[in-house]
């Protein structure tokens, strides 16, 4: 059975993917990995944080000499932006005034800030926002990476794309090789396979930047040369479609 | 730790609801599981089933002059319609012709019946649609009104009412007090808070019954009362949001 | 993943058995569960509720036409002994003078019963050792008899012995035929593949018997069969021996 | 609930311990881990690689000002022998002659060598025993470490000494106060509350590695101040002796 599960903080040291369940013998391109946490960077409208970041994974357990071995596989993607955290939020018991320095008082609406400072009691929603944060999703970035080429061995491919941003719609249905190519091109702004649609999308966010808001969206997954009878209608818990959406909700801005 | 299973073909001898982690001492209130079991059943447009049984659970382990003793609860949900199925569907090997009258060779749209029977080499889609129907979601009922009962110790309440069927739709933002109202009322035929908006979610029904077809809608979930906190933004699979998202889009016709 | 729960209490109306995991298309033999029951209750200083049950697997789940079909598998064994006690714990809150005739008030040593009263703040152990009773080994029986029918598909067999009871032992290793041939003899008092030694064993039952003991033992369980790479060194959980270890160590009299 | 794994292998770069499930606000002492770490490293007649090794863990998730936050606990141990290994052991795909030089083809017994490389159809164990190495230990005693500081806020404490090795016993009862001496006494070659058994003791180990043999023993683990009512008695894999027998199983020399 396949499991992954992360730890970090947004400012923190480092954050990790903890991987199991793979067989040994899976050839891992470590190239891949970090194309996908590069093309997680990218998009038109992201926060500063993108500039300091170069996300790279550094495995430390379960590949050798380019391939699973069977073990758990465990990587760490750094932190550059540590360097001026870690006198504000060291492991260790600190006096130092930097550590009073980036208190959240005022909680964010639509943030775990004001729950998950109640529900631990704290004074500040600092260490909640350390975890909830979206940077994160680096780290399943960096599992999902080993999860396409797993399933690349099975004749799988994965791509997705954006079909609304705003009230801006794309108004035709996309072609698999058209989400395939737009997925992977570097310089597509909001990765939308129509660039007249692109365009309004592009207006709606800058739209947004300038009333200092935010503006949702929708995108598509489509997985491709999927094999009949993946997951099961037997229970519950068991259904692909009850475990995708349970994937899909959890990620942060969804 | 709160974990259900259910059990039970829909033309078998019976459903079964497996329910284990609830504390001891809790008050369970037959009548109430047996009063959401008769809810589930109503509803304008339902099939001809419905004609044929009336649920009632059969609580057989787990709770002892009318409280929780902190073992798994198991109940039964008979299936009436059994007495139709037995030489149909029997448990041990059978020579009997009307073992082989009820196979469905033609795989309905929507349903499991394809996948299902590939995965497991069926020439019968019979062995699927028989888990994979929507009659197993009254063993989740009564596991839910279990659930139910509990939440109301620490003053949670929850409701549900339908905001749209075909192209209709409530218009206004219902209110908590009506959605309780419309949820307890048997004689509602599609639990819509507005008569004339439910008139017209009617029409679409009658309209897609005419046709041959089935109708989609959207529904509401409210729920009251619920403690700041729970849940959790640590880690993936334990966010409520997405707890909740693979909940209900395991039901069967979400 | 193969999965088993149980429920039920020890003079309840049923014992329950859920098992999911197994894939369609075993064929299951009942007649082979049922003398699995059977074999069970038999042995050498039993108790009197042996005298009292006849314990018969009713399967209402998951299996149709003699074999498995995806689904998960549920199963009922009767307690004969309801019928005494169904005024005495019944499900609903009852009045009834017997309700307050079988509390247990002096927590026997070696069981539950302490621990599981102050756990749950019980006046009344009757609750706790209801669950905890050794009956609901019957219950697992059932299931361990479709993991024996699974594991012959693959050429795996299992059977144990006795090697010790109080201090009379078994001083010579058993071949696996000696102990596949008094696993299956019923009329085998206690599954000692050599006469003398068990003639012994039972003098130490006896002498137990006549002091108010009871007296422990030793038994192996051997597995045959068993192709190589079962298991997992990865992970500390997924360890066969430490699964099996926990297996054994649940069992309620080890 | 709580939860750990661990990853990486023996000669990588780092043990990796993952652990979550602790709430916010425990006082967390790195030192107390550390020291755990080099209790671990201690013991009469250990082998080479613990001359090499100095274990730290380094925390880089989950722990903020001396506390943890309620966010997944991550940490690291560095392998010091990581040095000598990384042109034989590359996480990427290589050509360097070093690569084939630590092939381990002759399976040893009483590991893992064998099945797992029949498992994964591997022509050399090396990646096995990588990953089956006792050295994974090193990552369980950190989380456990935490596990004990937990267990500490609510009275209680755990502490093991060992009372047979070979054929030489403690032969008599230890105390408590006794067993959290010599268990925190870092001069204590083998942990035993009696000085002259454990000289008999010492003498099964030098006999034993005059033999290029090994030796078994016993230990026994004491948990003091544990509150009734920890476990379950309601649910086979809930029950605490059969949690404790895995983990006690799992480990790699048991």
């Amino acid at each position: 059975m396949l499991r992954f599960y992360t730890a970090g903080e947004s400012h923190g040291q480092a954050l990790l993917t903890f991987l199991s369940g793979l067989p040994a013998g899976l050839p891992v391109d470590v190239g891949a990995i970090n194309h996908e946490l590069h093309r997680r960077q990218l998009g038109y409208g992201r926060g500063g944080r993108q500039k300091i970041e170069k996300d790279r994974a550094e495995i430390f357990a379960g590949v050798r000499h380019g391939q699973t071995i069977g073990a758990p596989i465990a990587l760490r993607i750094e932190n550059r932006d540590w360097a001026n955290w870690e006198k504000i939020l060291p492991v260790e018991a600190s006096d130092a005034p930097e550590t009073e320095s980036k208190k959240l008082v005022a909680p964010r609406p639509g943030h775990a800030d004001l729950a998950g400072s109640q529900k631990f009691n704290f004074h500040d929603a600092r260490y909640v926002l350390e975890r909830a944060s979206a940077r994160e999703t680096a780290a399943r970035v960096a599992a999902g990476s080993f999860a396409r080429q797993f399933l690349k061995c099975f004749g799988m491919e994965i791509a997705s794309h954006t079909i609304q941003v705003g009230h801006e719609r794309l108004e035709r249905r996309a072609q698999w090789e058209e989400i395939v190519a737009v997925c992977a091109d570097l310089e597509s702004p909001l990765r939308c396979v129509d660039a007249a649609a692109e365009q309004k999308m592009i207006a709606e966010v800058d739209a947004a930047l300038r009333a200092g808001d935010t503006v949702g969206g929708v995108f598509e997954i489509v997985a491709h040369g999927v094999p009949v009878g993946l997951g099961s209608h037997a229970q519950w818990n068991e259904k692909l479609d009850g475990r995708l959406a349970q994937a899909v909700m959890s990620v942060q801005a969804v």
